[in-house]
């Protein structure tokens, strides 16, 4: 299902798969030979979502891009099941396995890997050829790797990252649920307006 | 897709959006701006699911109800990409982020939140205003939260809460998957019985 | 969504339920009483996946198998929400929970459980009635189970397991992300010519 937002249609290389129950919506480009497969969302949201050559975007797997965050993946790449990436910046040949999430800001060199349930937190950067292992959080920059008992690690170095503000534009201090779902209420009405082109 | 099941069909708001290929299916209300994202799964089975204004329940995530026990979220939480939740009360201002799983009994307090693949498990009452770290376990009333490593710690609060009781309505003694399976098959079948709304 | 796929249609027995948005695609083979639920994607890419009898599929799943690695499920399993599950030989009345990964080639014996967010990874050999606790990781055969935290200890038994060879058939030494993408990209462009049959 190709959509389009925000007056923006999808580019998808005729030599690409869209298959049939996916989603792919915005300001998307698709390069030759990328496979995106079912249940798959790729979804941009202002930001727009570059996906290079012969990538493999699998089964529910979930790409977002924000105004504030676009998403950019290099060729040869892989997305595997279930995973979450968005607004992040994707060096070429990497491998995001099952069930990981990518987040917003973040960066990824050529070749890394980020295993079963890894997490890559926002505004990290992972070096080329770098292994998240399974379900540790990669959390930095440069990144630093905590398993995910180590929670008071993780956040001294998350906390200044600052979530509220990198993601939501409010400031910690300031933020509340209120305020970010009115917010993000308001931005996703927007596809009240949506286009399918299909 | 709107869906008619037992019966019952979805009550939506006018202001919310349900994207096209988000499925809402029985018993439930949805209330003013909120927002059910591409691929999202809203699935009440017997009992009801209710959802308050300006929530957004962000790309494949999957809420679910089942007869004994029904979903409630009040206004203003955010249910992330992939998670799910099933059977629990939420209160306002719940950051449910993504891939975390919430279970059947539980209650989140007003602006608690699980973060990334965090875990509330059955009858597990997080107080107002507590995190779950990433990946932890939140188990029993109070919460205790424990890292996955921690199993035998975890499983020690969370034998006696009794999951296949709770869930499937066999005691752990008398429980098997050929019961419970063919339990659910039944209950199941009422689907074959749905009609599209839309 | 039913899908011939490489010549292929799914056999779907008259009393399963396939939810409206699921997809079924290509040899797979859905015994009496089973249910596909929404948005849960069952795709047989070359090798076959065979599905017993009553056995509950939850949302958004995924269930794979590739050519080299089909995937059989005995009866009354459940594979819970998010789970993804390719290329394994599942005996009867397994419980697969919420989120889990199940890998390539691996063996689950009868009543075992994964937990939530557990992973079993390639060529593993979960015994009868075993359990693999939330998050952990069991790896080896017969499997060694660790909780994620123990990284070093999982790679010792996993690295000689092979994932390169094994799922994309390259030795790990002349394995690159550009020929492993590559290889896919052409293997799914088989799906180019599949045909909706519903």
């Amino acid at each position: 299902m190709l959509i389009e937002h925000l007056g923006k249609r999808p580019a998808v290389d005729p030599t690409a798969f869209v298959a049939p129950n996916a989603v792919v919506c915005g300001d998307v480009t698709i390069g030759p030979g990328t496979r995106i497969m079912f249940g798959a969302q790729v979804i941009a949201e202002g930001g727009s979502i570059q996906i290079g050559r012969e990538c493999i975007v699998m089964e529910n797997a979930v790409l977002r891009s924000s105004a504030a965050h676009p998403l950019s993946m290099a060729s040869n790449c892989l997305v595997g099941p279930n995973a979450h990436v968005v607004g992040s910046t994707i060096e070429e040949e990497v491998f995001l396995a099952t069930g990981c999430a990518v987040f917003h800001g973040s960066h990824i060199g050529a070749r890394a890997e980020v295993r079963v349930n890894g997490v890559v937190h926002l505004k990290t950067r992972v070096a080329s050829g770098a292994t998240v292992p399974i379900g540790w959080v990669a959390v930095g920059n440069p990144a630093q790797m905590f398993p995910a008992s180590e929670h008071d690690a993780i956040w001294k170095v998350q906390e200044p990252l600052n979530f509220p503000l990198t993601v939501y534009g409010f400031e910690r201090s300031e933020a509340s649920m209120t305020k970010i779902t009115q917010r993000l209420s308001q931005a996703l009405a927007t596809h009240l307006a949506d286009k399918r082109l299909d």
